[in-house]
């Protein structure tokens, strides 16, 4: 059935390209388009063993982490949700048009959390070496921070060819480990996630480890901060961590497989000329230009069986 | 007294400047630094007839309206005003990482809030001509849109220096006027804020007529509606208009004057180097590089006498 099916389907896209060719100049194809012709291969299933899972008592968080970024501190990370770390620790920050904080809100380090088996203190992992095995899909219209920019393993990226290094970037939905003024500072015991316009000064400052999947506007909606950087100066103002996990740690019965497009495509490259080329009727200008943060990052639920 | 602290902060200024000239290498001064030493002819009051003023019940919005650059748009939405059409009328969508838009969600047109004086259509005013009594401060770090981008009379800009054309960006809490297909179809009766990562692709497609001075917590914390591009699909989520007026109406005991730094001065190009170069000691990079609408526009209400 399924071979009979992609035939079906390539022979319209045959007739489609045929038809457009003699009747009318060809039309860049939608978003909507581009992806309602991809094929399974194109999406990459996400490992649960390498997703978060932030329950609030508003909503559930679901965030893809980046080991080919930031490996140390995803182990870190792993081993603080292996230890329960977060569970019980809140939401202290949010900060509008920039980010959302969790961590120990205990201003005196004496009264915090203690960290059992994980590590208190990681040497940043703000960015890396260009390698053959982490390939770089490169937008073509430039960017105001960086040399190029890009996607790779499903993540935003600048590069410095000339340095010969690649690293995270701080747009919407990506997920950061906050340090103080010490570089080592940072073990991912205090995390932020975007939700602003792309706080792209931060690039190269923080270790990011990963983006959110699902579920971000149980972050984007929660009330703002009145205090300094939009920190809660109530504590009745903090919002719990129900718990923090790994997706493979999840009842199956609560959990549901998330496949991303894969950034390395052709049908990856497709929808980015999509986003730049909008021929949707309700546009008066195509645009022609996109920015590294505009680009979508598609993510859906595994089809069941 | 005046005149004597005045001197005084002088005086400290010099002396600062020397020390560092023998101690240090000169370190551009931080954001704050910048603002500390402003002048007051470095701020413009806004004119409370060119502010409007949104009332819902979770708090107010004050939004500074660009006559400079959509006039017939911002008249029109002032014959709104005056007709009180927009009182009662309900925010309809918040779309994540995108925008907070209201009007009248009656389907049918025949069952829409009638509009009495008001013009129900106008000719888009997507970009305006270059002109001497509209200076731009470039940025000197591209951009990924336009050919050059900035800031005139207060509000982020791009320019086609050979088309001799610049328009207002889609930069976070600027505030636009909904259209449907035809280009002429939006009246302002419908209006949207963008609380996300800047559409830029919405640049020269839609009619933009002002920004967020304050408040825009009160857009961006909405929920997100679950319909298709963050509609509402239950009328019990509508968020009722109390009212939308202009500055100018507002009774004075419940009215503070703002100001915003002008965009043309000194000061302002000294806040975009700071913002270009973080020397604050929690950044490890300084960056080098900054965004369009990553420079903060600064707003404070005017000094009580």
């Amino acid at each position: 059935m399924k071979s009979t099916a992609l035939s079906i389907v390539a022979c319209l896209l045959l007739v489609s390209v045929t038809s457009n060719a003699e009747e009318a100049p060809a039309v860049p194809p939608t978003m909507s388009e581009v992806l309602a012709r991809s094929s399974s291969s194109d999406w990459k299933t996400l490992d649960p063993a390498d997703t978060l899972v932030l329950d609030l008592p508003s909503g559930r968080v679901i965030m893809a982490l980046a080991p080919e970024f930031a490996p140390e501190h995803v182990a870190n990370i792993k081993a603080l949700v292996a230890e329960r770390f977060y569970d019980g620790l809140v939401v202290v920050r949010s900060q509008d048009n920039y980010v959302v904080q969790w961590g120990d809100p205990a201003e005196d380090p004496a009264e915090r959390k203690p960290v059992k088996k994980a590590r208190t203190s990681l040497a940043p992992e703000f960015d890396r070496a260009l390698s053959d095995d982490l390939p770089v899909t490169l937008l073509p219209d430039g960017d105001a921070y960086a040399p190029q920019v890009g996607f790779a393993a499903g993540f935003p990226v600048a590069v410095d060819p000339a340095a010969g290094r690649m690293w995270l970037t701080h747009c919407y939905g990506m997920v950061g480990v906050g340090r103080d003024v010490a570089l080592d500072s940072g073990n991912g015991g205090e995390m932020y996630v975007v939700i602003g316009h792309a706080p792209r000064h931060l690039d190269l400052n923080v270790t990011l480890v990963g983006r959110v999947v699902q579920g971000i506007e149980v972050l984007s909606t929660l009330p703002r901060g009145t205090g300094d950087l939009g920190f809660y100066e109530d504590p009745e103002q903090f919002v719990e961590i129900a718990s923090l996990r790994l997706g493979s740690e999840i009842p199956e019965a609560d959990w549901r497989d998330l496949e991303i497009l894969r950034t390395g495509t052709a049908t990856f490259k497709a929808l980015i000329e999509s986003r730049r080329n909008r021929h949707e009727s309700w546009f008066a200008s195509p645009t022609g230009h996109i920015g590294l943060c505009n680009v979508p990052l598609p993510v859906r639920p595994v089809a069941e069986d």
